[in-house]
């Protein structure tokens, strides 16, 4: 009996090699900070649970194979807000933004064709595109540049007659690098001359520090046909667990041909999109609440960091990470070392190691990815810990 | 700007072509009673709700990757009472059996390569294994023999190079046929001589009106490392929007990589992971009284059956579907006139017509899938309806 070899050439979670590791400190009693993961702490808006529990159908049904009216209707509802008109036609609701970027892939890959993605990036993404049987073709970037990665001396010279699309996390996920709307229309002009998808993943829509108005891919009506949209409650309204998201597009092509899987796994959660469709109801008072909240954290992490000799961190301005270049030889083995070897008081702290948000080989291995996800005396704490573990790694490596 | 060719090669449901006729047939005020869908009306068993009104976290987080701990449980204790013992790691949570199939197909299939599947079968397998790049390679079967297709004559020969697997859901849908123990046993021992995989879709497992003992393909220990169990709540419970699945089997390997794909989509949905855990709580009683319910709903649609002229349909011995051959020289003709043309009292009926369910080009022109999912007054009526159609069909074409 066979395994595919697209299995095959997918991984497991590259983060989840340290697992062990920490399962191990905390049973020698070790309290770990968590700085690895991008679960955010914030309260779920109680609308949600609300919703729930005002549900009073006695059969739990199966919904429209599209999407519930109600969901896809506060989505397109939410996009009129920041100036984007969708048709209730151009949006699929999905299982999370994930199954809206699997989903995609199906639809526009091929054996052997390429996606270019600026590196770092969502390690989920070389599954999402080597189950359907593909390539990434990554931009590089610095960290000294702060990971921007919108000229088109990095983009252009990456195309060619398999380049079916340009996908972004913007705000990025891990480099926390938001477009400026001048790079935004750079993109959209290279997909346009080229024939190109553009794919902007951007659940962390809502989460820039430097009062920019709300960006989308899908503002720009010349590439209606290119542009994609993928999009979450999850990050939005913390509500990861609902497992709520949306493929967005004018391009009816795309739409025909991922409705084919959307009828296929029949439908989306039918409380979930009930309870998803309620939290579109809160203010914006709610948003201005949680940027506020962290911006004070990023500005936390980012005065941490410029504390500590070697670091090479550009601030970024949006999401709830960074990535930061760290002064040591290997953060793979840094982060080891530091579940195994390093305490202060009883605790330590966890990073994610760069080198599994990067395609080429070799590249971000002095790297770590920081989720600023926790509350400020936590996040100091963490931060005081990777200084001191940064400065007693290098005394004895 | 390309669609993939695996995207193109997919459809969409075979039934929703008829979808518009309904639709204008409605606005006519034309009553439709709906024997085309799998919908049951049992109500979801109230510890569902139960279980959400009483979520206090304020976060609603990510679960695990491989499904909360809490579910799996419930499913692995499940197959303890039913005889069949699994470690938790045998078991993935999945969003609905539908993501189960889906995860499965792309670990096991590459291009090219086969799955054996008795035609007539669930429509969806088409996309499921066309989007893993695959062919279906049906094992014929005749109204006229109950749909029988667990003989060694009949799937021997289908065996080649490129089979990976036998497929087949059981109890059946379309048919309603119900392996005998030593049917499923040969389907083993074919399995395991050949060195396939062997999945078995058992959502419909309770449904069986015979007093059989609830049976799996899981239960042959020397099959093990062959057998692949896809399961859900979705008809046990009567929750089809709850959207939960399970992925089963004591081989590793699989495990490992459908890992890789639960680990890219994040989580299954956390709150109907909580709340169909604590469907698994509900007694026996409930599956009595809901099989007590379909056995007579059957009984009533057989009966009314054998009084239409030509009409041939083997009785099902389980879920809550049949297939039957009528006599009419199209049932997609037949079926889109029952909806532009036949009403009785302003009311009509539809069925799914057949050809859907096959993957031989020709097959099952004129039969139809009836689902039993309506309460017995309006089923009574409903097959007086298709009775009348036929005759008024025949008269007219």
């Amino acid at each position: 009996m066979k395994i595919s070899e697209k299995a095959l050439k997918c991984n497991l979670s590259p983060m989840r090699k340290f697992h062990p590791y920490a399962v191990a400190a905390k049973e020698k009693g070790r309290k770990i900070y968590h700085l690895n993961i991008g679960q955010p702490d914030i309260a779920t808006p109680p609308a949600y649970f609300d919703a729930i529990k005002n549900f009073e159908q006695p059969v739990l049904e199966y919904a429209a194979s599209p999407g519930m009216p109600v969901m896809i209707e506060a989505v397109r509802n939410y996009y009129e807000k920041i100036g984007v008109h969708y048709d209730a036609s151009d949006i699929l609701i999905t299982t999370g933004g994930s199954e809206a970027l699997s989903m995609l892939m199906l639809c526009i890959l091929d054996e052997g064709s390429e996606v270019i993605i600026p590196e770092p990036f969502y390690p989920n993404y070389n599954t999402f595109v080597k189950a359907a049987g593909d390539v990434i073709r990554p931009i590089r970037t610095r960290p000294e540049d702060g990971y921007h990665y919108a000229t088109r001396e990095q983009i252009e010279p990456l195309i060619n007659e398999k380049t079916r699309a340009i996908m972004f996390t913007n705000p990025g996920n891990p480099t926390g690098a938001v477009l400026t709307h001048e790079e935004m229309r750079l993109i959209a002009d290279i997909a346009k001359e080229h024939d190109l998808y553009v794919i902007g993943d951007e659940v962390y829509r809502e989460f820039v520090y430097g009062g920019e108005k709300l960006a989308t891919i899908g503002e720009f009506d010349d590439i209606a046909q290119n542009a994609i949209v993928i999009d979450s409650v999850s990050k939005r309204f913390s509500a990861c667990g609902a497992r709520i998201g949306a493929l967005i597009t004018k391009n009816k092509e795309i739409i025909a041909n991922a409705l084919k899987f959307c009828q296929c796994r029949l439908s989306v959660a039918t409380l979930d999109q009930v309870a998803s469709a309620a939290l579109y109801t809160v203010g914006s008072d709610y948003f201005e609440a949680v940027r506020k909240e962290y911006k004070l954290r990023r500005d936390t992490v980012m005065k941490k960091l410029s504390q500590i000799p070697g670091v090479i961190c550009e601030e970024p301005k949006g999401a709830f990470y960074l990535m930061a270049k760290l002064p040591v030889d290997s953060a793979d083995a840094f982060q080891k070392w530091l579940l195994t070897d390093f305490e202060d008081n009883g605790e330590t702290v966890m990073c994610a190691p760069g080198e599994g948000f990067y395609a080429t080989p070799g590249m971000g291995v002095s790297e770590v990815r920081i989720a600023y996800v926790l509350k400020q005396a936590d996040l100091e704490r963490a931060m005081d810990l990777l200084a001191l573990g940064i400065k007693k790694y290098n005394e004895t490596h």
